[in-house]
């Protein structure tokens, strides 16, 4: 007899009527009925939200086990036939010939027997946590938008390419660093205290490495070469922070597009948040000079006043998104002096082709510019900010050979699931998260 | 006018003859021909392998820029019209309106100047081997072969499941792990040289932490509350290997089924590896028991002779899979005592529900299991090995509460695109790979 996840038991069950079959799952509840003379088993095998109902009576092989064991989450595996449901709540359930428990299930101990757990307590358990329905359908989400999303991009041309996630520098200053090393353990053959210096000779790499911030300069190399290409993996900051929309390890979506300008991932980028369907009306487009001017005319108090040359704060983007436009608002052309080396300068020499894509609620949900493709103002920057030149001449190295205009940007996926789920807190869209002080399992 | 891939101009030629459009490029060759009259330029965009053949004359405009910049690797944005091509070796070109100059490519500078050059020198460059052929149709095979394994998952009701890279602990015992943490630059004050200790108060997590060698045991729990879950993302070894089968940072595949045994990882292994299109002949199961017994009965002299209780050996895996049945092998029901603590144990009690696939010229493309689900088994393996049981507490939860049957399997991706691609290194079917000594960009 063939076993069938029960949300394909759902998505055919016109069809299946009358069929023979396998169900496994656990128990959302079991109730006994009629004194004692049948029960109904709403089972779950966490495929879909809803449960399928199943109907066993003293007749049903291992009905003794049933009553025996009547308690929320144990697991069973249940053979019988599907029919139409004579109870309503339901179109179909499964009259049982047969079940068997797999797992007891004891309510004294299970940390989840209690229902409408508060999330911050589910956090403490995040091994558990996927068994209850908030986790369970979050988790639902995030796999089916991360599928999405490489859907998006194979059908647009692009090519998912692995960036390496150790990494040799931190040319970007993204943030703080995670040392990557194998001499925490012989600290005391490898490390001078005299003059504070590790004898990196010894570590695996044979030099300092670190976890990535970002794989965009990579990509780059790779769009240089294949075109269309875009990552789709984790990064890391090891910055202290206590918010509801940080985490040490989240996952980026960073596509990178050569022969392309700002305007061209701008519409990607939006092209990508209709895709996967987490929102429909059309993105406003804003000059960071006139998001300026519309905060400083706003009336508004805020903390920090809006000025030019400033990076928005917080209550900045919550009045242009939430406030003012209701809706996602693309910022662009950002002062150069508060946005990265690599972003190209535009002609008015003080701004850069970059820009932000606010989302109501979740504030930046992704970041990209075009990149400076001419080498000697790539230089200049490099050397103006007092950046590291040789350990970017691979990079450089990129505008020199058959260099091309090209652009690209990064999507935080986990504020993506947080803005599809609803979900206040980005702890909760992620299985284990980790942050400050807080790594478990 | 719209620019065009070129893939998508090959997709669709014979609907876009006539057609005026933009591509962009770089130049494989650019030949002036009938004393200076006319030129073909060979355009690559890196969408596929193919170029696209562009003619040119006096009338083109950029007709200047071009006779000044012959040299290959120059990259251009090119106007015309596609046309049936008059010429043998193509069946459409495009006849050049406008040809602009994106960038340069001194021959004298530019590494990749030469045709055919070895693989070792193009792993010295990694930021600039993907514009090779070889490199260039690896990546896309890559790309195509990631995205192939996301389908087939999400088509046989699995889902994604991110588990994390940062661990708090080596379980596994799958090899050397590479220490993550923030204190490396303050050693001074957060290491005791007399104890040889570090105060981990003061580190980021608050606790030791590691990059993850496997994303199963976490998998496991997601499976324990989902069902059919798979990860697919980075996994790391910091052992010391120089073969051409190793890397340091590599990326897995790893499918993990509840309510399922050794035979469904089986078949879902090998229904994988037919689906991604990388083989079609079906695979050879065989205990490991008969491995050995064929192995000693082979007449065949073995540097390390076989015999039951140790593990098989690389000559012994090319014997099975390249001599003796020339094509995969799945071997299954390993000694306990070569094998993973959390493996079932066969009611034979000295055999473990395990399975290897063994390819030709990869060796082990696939190791999975059936999991202990039995928790006084697990418990008293864990005892047996010494293992840390305080660190797994949350991993015997997942049998305590509603356990089930659950089987899975890891997959390497690198090796999978090693065996699709031929490559016989394993350095070049990953962008930047990372191995002792060896980290670049």
């Amino acid at each position: 007899m063939q076993r069938f996840l029960i949300k394909d038991v759902f998505a055919s069950e016109s069809l299946l009527i009358g069929t023979r079959l396998v169900v496994c799952g656990w128990a959302r509840t079991i109730r006994l009925q009629g004194s004692g003379k049948f029960a109904f088993l709403e089972l779950n095998d966490g495929s879909c939200f809803k449960s399928l109902q199943v109907f066993a009576d003293p007749n049903t092989e291992g009905w003794q086990e049933l009553v025996k064991n009547t308690h929320a989450h144990t697991s069973w595996r249940v053979t019988g036939k599907l029919v139409e449901s004579p109870g309503s709540g339901q179109s179909v359930e499964v009259q049982a010939e047969g079940l068997q428990l797999l797992g007891s299930c004891s309510p004294d101990s299970y940390p989840l027997a209690k229902a409408r757990l508060p999330l911050d307590f589910l956090r403490t358990i995040p091994h558990l946590r996927p068994r209850s329905n908030t986790y369970g359908a979050a988790s639902r989400i995030r796999s089916t938008l991360a599928f999405s999303v490489h859907k998006y991009f194979q059908e647009h041309g692009f090519q998912y390419v692995h960036t390496p996630l150790i990494t040799t520098s931190n040319c970007e200053g993204a943030g703080e660093l995670f040392s990557v090393s194998t001499l925490m353990s012989k600290a005391d053959t490898c490390y001078t205290p005299e003059n504070r210096s590790w004898d990196y000779n010894q570590d695996f790499f044979k030099r300092p490495t670190f976890l990535t911030v970002s794989g965009q300069l990579q990509a780059e190399a790779y769009a240089c070469a294949l075109g269309n290409v875009y990552t789709f993996g984790p990064t890391f900051r090891a910055e202290e922070s206590h918010t509801k929309r940080h985490l040490a390890e989240f996952w980026m979506i960073e596509p990178e597009m050569a022969f392309s300008n700002l305007q061209d991932v701008m519409e990607n980028a939006e092209g990508l948040l209709k895709f996967v369907d987490i929102i429909e009306k059309p993105f406003v487009r804003l000059a960071y000079g006139d998001a300026i001017d519309l905060l400083q005319r706003s009336g508004k108090k805020f903390e920090m006043p809006a000025e030019w040359g400033n990076d928005l704060a917080t209550e900045h983007e919550k009045y242009l998104c939430e406030e003012h436009f209701g809706g996602p608002v693309i910022v662009y052309d950002y002062p150069m002096d508060i946005k990265a080396f690599y972003m190209r300068l535009n002609d008015d020499d003080k701004t850069v082709a970059a820009m932000d894509i606010l989302f109501p609620r979740c504030g930046e949900m992704v970041g990209g510019s075009q990149r400076e493709e001419r080498i000697d103002r790539l230089l200049g920057r490099i050397e103006e900010l007092g950046l590291d030149g040789s350990s970017l001449e691979w990079y450089n190295d990129l505008r020199r050979f058959g260099g091309v205009p090209h652009a690209g940007y990064g999507l935080g996926f986990d504020r993506l699931v947080q803005f599809a789920t609803g979900l206040e807190n980005i702890r909760d869209v992620i299985p284990f998260p980790r942050a400050t002080g807080h790594a478990m399992c």
